[in-house]
C-alpha cells in the first residue's frame, strides 16, 4: 500500500513525539511492504513565528495532498498573549473546520501495568475501556453570533439535525465493533440543542436495534466518569461537553501520556494526535512519553488506511515494552525502568521486529 | 432573633431530609433563644401534581414573605416525559431566576471518617477543601434566542459585565475568609464570553490585592479536580461549566450525601439545599442521609442570618455523630453503624445538646 502522510510536529514536545511515531511507521512500512510518503509542514506556534499564521496555506496544501495527518501538539506560554488569530490553538480549530473533521474519537483504556499512577482507586479504574466520541466542528466553538462589546459578550450554541445525525451514526458504528452500548450525553433538561440531540439519538436508534442506548445528563456524566467509569462503552456528545468530559476521562486510568486520538470525517480522512499537550517544560529533553503519538499513528493505520494487523502490532509492541517494565519519566514508579524518548522508541521497534 | 423560613420539601427524599433539617433548626432555636417561623410550600413534581405548575404563585408568595428558603430536592421519573414547563427542575430554575439568586456556593471538604468511600485514592482526596462558586442566573441556561425548529436548534451563551462582576466579587469575598486563592475557570481560548470573563477577573483583582488569582481552562480544570484537587481553594465559573464541575467535584471526597449548597443574592437572602438529588428509589424508607440538608440549614444560619456559632454547632454535631461511627446506609462500611434517617437526626440533636 502507498500512502502520503502529512506530518505536523507543532510545538513543545510535538516534534519529539511525532519523530518517534514516524520511526515506528517506517518500521511498519518496511516489515509489511508499504510505502508511506511523509511530508512535513508547520502548524501552531511555530507557524505563527514563521508565517504569522497558525495554519498557513502551504500547510493546508500539504494536508490536502495527503491521505491522513499526523500531528504532535500545539501551544506554549510564548504565544499566550497573542491576539486570537495568532494563537497556536487557532491552527488546530482551523484545520478541524477546514477538513470537516467532525468526529473526535478518544479511546480510554486501563493499562494494568500503569494503574498505580491513576488518581482513582485501582478497583475503580481497572478494566475501564471506553471511547469518547465528540462532535468537533460545530456547537459553541463555531456558532454565530460570537462577539463582544464593552458591556457584554455572546457565543452561540447551534446544531443542525444533520450535524447531530452524522456524529451519532459514527458512535453507533463504533459501538457495533465493541460492547454495543452508547451513552449519549446532553443537558436536555435545560438546552434546546440537547432536546434536538436526544431526539436524533432516539431516531437513529431504530437503525441500530443491536445497540443499547442510554441518555445521561452532562452533570451526572461528570460524576459517573469518576464513580463508575466501567459503566461506559461509547460516549457520544457535543463539542463543548466533549472537550470537558474527554479531558476528565483522560485522567481516570493514570496514563494520559498513553492516550491517542483521531479526528475524522466520513470518507476515512483524518487527523491523528496525542491527547496530551505540548508540555513546553520538558520539550527538547528527550524525556517525553511518545506512546500517545505512536498509538495515534496506529489509529491512523486502522481508521484511515484499513491496516488492522499493522495497527494491532503497534499496540501490542507498546504494551510489550510497558510490561517489560520500561517507561518514560511520567510513569516512573516502583519496579519501573525509566528510559529516554529515543530509547523507548528503540524498544518499541525491537518489540515490533520480534512479533 | 426572629426569622421566617420557607420550607420547600419537594420530591423523593426531599420531605424526609427537610424534616430532619427542620428538627435540627428547632433544637437550635430552643437552645439559643431564637424564633424560626417555618412556612411550608410546594415545589417541583408535587407542585405539578397539585397545581399544574412546578413553582406556583402561592409558593413564590411564601418565599417572598420569608427571610430564607430551605429546599429538599425536586424531580422523579414520574415527570420525566412532561413538557418542559411542567417538569420539576423548571421549578428550581424559576425560583433561582425569580429571586435573582445569582451565586451558587458549594463547599467540598474531605471528611476523614468517610474517605474510604471516595473513588479517589485517599492520598489524593484527603485534606481537599474547596468552595465552588457558580454563576446561576445567566449564561446558556437563560440566554435568548433559545429555540428549535425541525432542522436545527439554538441556545445562547450571553453574559454582561455586571453579571460577571457580581459573581467574581462574591468569589473574592469568600476567598478572603479562606486561604486567599481564587481559580477562575473559563474557555478563553474559544469563547468570547470567557474572554470578557477573564478580563473582568483581571480588573476586579485590583480591588483584592490580598487574593491570589489563577485562570484555568475548563478542560484542564476537569482534569485537575481529579488529579490534584487540593490545589483548589475558591473556584469561580459560569453557569454551565459550574453545573458540570461542581457535580464532578461532589464525588471527590466520597461524601455526596454530606454536601450542602447555598444559592444567594447580594442582600443575604438565599435558598439552601442539599447537592444530592431526590433519589426516588429510596424515598419514604427512612434511610436517606439527612446530613446535606442539615448542613444546608447551617449554611442558612451563617449566610442569611449571620448566626455563626449556631452554624458551627450544627457542623460539629454532624461530625461528632460520624466520628462516633454512626451513618446512614449510603456510607456503610467497615467499622460503621448504619442507622435510619430518624435515628441519625436524633443523634445529631443529642450531640447538639451535649456541646
Ligand atoms: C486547544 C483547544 C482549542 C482544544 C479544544 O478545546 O478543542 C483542545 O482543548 C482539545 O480538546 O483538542
Ligand atoms: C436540575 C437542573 C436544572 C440543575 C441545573 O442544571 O442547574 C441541577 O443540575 C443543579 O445543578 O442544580
Amino acid at each position: 500500500m502507498k500512502k502520503t502522510i502529512a506530518v505536523l510536529p507543532g510545538d513543545g514536545i510535538g516534534p519529539e513525539v511525532t519523530d518517534a511515531a514516524v520511526k515506528v511507521l517506517q518500521s511498519i512500512a518496511m516489515r509489511y511492504g508499504h510505502t508511506f510518503h511523509l511530508k512535513h509542514a508547520v502548524i501552531g506556534g511555530e507557524a505563527v513565528d514563521q508565517f504569522d499564521n497558525p495554519l498557513p496555506q502551504q500547510t493546508i496544501e500539504v494536508c490536502e495532498a495527503s491521505d491522513a495527518i499526523l500531528l504532535g501538539a500545539v501551544g506554549g506560554t510564548k504565544w499566550d498573549n497573542n491576539p486570537a488569530h495568532l494563537r497556536p490553538e487557532k491552527g488546530l480549530l482551523n484545520i478541524r473546520k477546514h477538513f470537516d473533521l467532525f468526529a473526535n474519537i478518544r479511546p480510554v483504556k486501563a493499562i494494568p501495568a500503569l494503574l498505580a499512577s491513576s488518581p482513582l482507586k485501582e478497583e475503580v479504574a481497572k478494566d475501564v475501556d471506553m471511547v469518547i466520541v465528540r462532535e468537533l466542528t460545530s456547537g459553541l466553538y463555531f456558532g454565530e453570533p460570537k462577539r463582544r462589546s464593552e458591556k457584554s459578550a455572546v457565543d452561540t450554541l447551534v446544531y443542525t439535525r444533520e450535524e447531530i445525525e452524522r456524529i451519532v451514526n459514527q458512535a453507533f458504528e463504533i459501538a457495533r465493533t465493541r460492547r454495543g452500548k452508547v451513552t449519549s450525553v446532553d443537558k436536555a433538561n435545560v438546552l434546546e440543542t440537547s432536546k434536538l440531540w436526544r431526539e436524533v439519538v432516539e431516531e437513529r436508534k431504530a437503525a441500530y436495534p443491536d445497540i443499547e442506548v442510554e441518555h445521561m445528563l452532562v452533570d451526572s456524566a461528570a460524576m459517573k466518569l469518576i464513580t463508575d467509569p466501567r459503566t461506559f462503552d461509547v460516549v457520544v456528545t457535543e463539542n463543548m461537553f466533549g472537550d470537558i468530559l474527554s479531558d476528565e476521562a483522560s485522567v481516570i486510568t493514570g496514563s494520559l501520556g498513553m492516550l491517542p486520538s483521531a479526528s475524522v470525517r466520513s470518507d476515512g480522512f483524518g487527523l491523528y494526535e496525542p491527547v496530551h499537550g505540548s508540555a513546553p517544560d520538558i520539550a527538547g529533553q528527550n524525556k517525553a512519553n511518545p506512546s500517545a503519538a505512536i498509538l495515534s499513528a496506529a489509529m491512523m493505520l486502522k481508521h484511515s488506511f484499513g491496516l488492522h494487523s499493522e495497527a494491532a502490532a503497534i499496540e501490542q509492541a507498546v504494551m510489550g515494552v510497558l510490561e517489560d517494565g520500561y517507561c518514560t519519566g511520567d510513569l516512573a514508579g516502583s519496579g519501573k525502568r525509566v528510559v529516554s524518548t529515543e530509547q523507548y522508541v528503540t524498544k518499541v521497534i525491537e518489540e515490533l521486529e520480534r512479533e
